[in-house]
């Protein structure tokens, strides 16, 4: 059964346990598709509605955004899942020769890389929701703006938890040119994004 | 069916609709809870290993703490879904003559005191599960620190969700002296809580 397939309540059971899945990475990919289906509301608060007529069509072309972003974040939730399972699966993998070390390490190595680009894929979607936060309260339902400002929030504490989760990984990855590539790709997209959520988190206050 | 009990994609539905609940307040509650139960993670893979003799009791007393937070979380979320209720229900009560108007005013303002009140609480237990996250990533199990750092992230998504929630509901109350109370309540509880989330993700990130 799918992670998402199952309560609320046991996907906290679950993560709160001793299992190493799911985990942070999970919960980074959970608040940005909880950042995005907020947005989704704002959205689905707007259509048709009267007063609203001069934004519809932004509005459709933010929920098409906002939904097929929800869709990508559930999917990298699971992904992290499997990420996590591949990496443990490598380790246990026999070590009694040195071949069967070297296989093991190598194995690792790779399960390290899919972990690692499985939170920097969830790093990307969250900033795209990002960008979705502020036209939605700007253009959306004006009774629906602190939903607009919980979207960001949440969206960027996705992305920074995916950052840890890049980061944790990283330190154990050897292939240098991998890793100074994934830490500038990271960098770039954590780059103005707390002063970015203060902004919208601002602009919201105003309105309230 | 309590909402926490559907499935996390239906839960996801139900707050990406136009249906008024779930909400922002709701997401602000499932933030915290997924806070408090990243502590607990990090708490029970520490709890009985090796290396960590010395921190069982401190690691004991902090699930204990996180365990009974997460719960009361859970609560606040059907809470906040049913002072929303509340609400809209007053909101539909008939305004035909001068008394059926001023009864619909006083059960809407009783229901917006109480829609305020729920946010505000969950914003105090998201406080309460941000002061777990400084000690579970000093002394839980290294391996999970990043777990700690995603636990402060979303405890600190909580609280000023929360807050937006609060600040809302109290721009349409009347009652002055409610408003000025909740407002210094809503202050204190913010106040250095941004410095304080840096400041865990920053001794996290050392730790990477």
């Amino acid at each position: 059964m799918a992670l998402t397939d199952k309560p609320v309540t046991t996907f906290l059971d679950e993560l709160a346990s001793d299992a190493p899945a799911p985990g942070g990475g999970s919960v980074a990919a959970l608040s940005g598709a909880l950042g995005a289906a907020l947005v989704s509301m704002v959205c689905n608060l707007t259509v048709g509605k009267k007063g609203y007529e001069d934004v519809q069509g932004d509005i459709n072309d933010l929920l098409a955004q906002s939904e097929a972003l929800r869709r990508k974040l559930i999917d990298l939730l699971e992904e992290d899942v499997k990420a996590y399972t591949g990496y443990s699966v490598a380790a246990k993998m026999p070590r009694g020769t040195d071949e069967e070390k070297a296989e093991r390490k190598k194995a690792m190595q790779a399960a390290l890389k899919v972990a690692t680009d499985v939170p920097l894929a969830i790093a990307e979607a969250a900033v795209k929701v990002m960008d979705l936060c502020m036209p939605s309260a700007e253009k959306g339902n004006k009774w629906a703006v602190s939903d607009a400002g919980v979207a960001v929030l949440m969206a960027e504490a996705a992305l920074r938890s995916a950052a840890l989760n890049v980061l944790i990984n990283l330190g154990s990855l050897k292939d240098e040119e991998f890793v100074t590539d994934r830490r500038a790709k990271l960098e770039g997209l954590l780059e103005g994004k707390g002063v970015m959520r203060d902004e919208i988190y601002d602009y919201v206050v105003s309105k309230l």
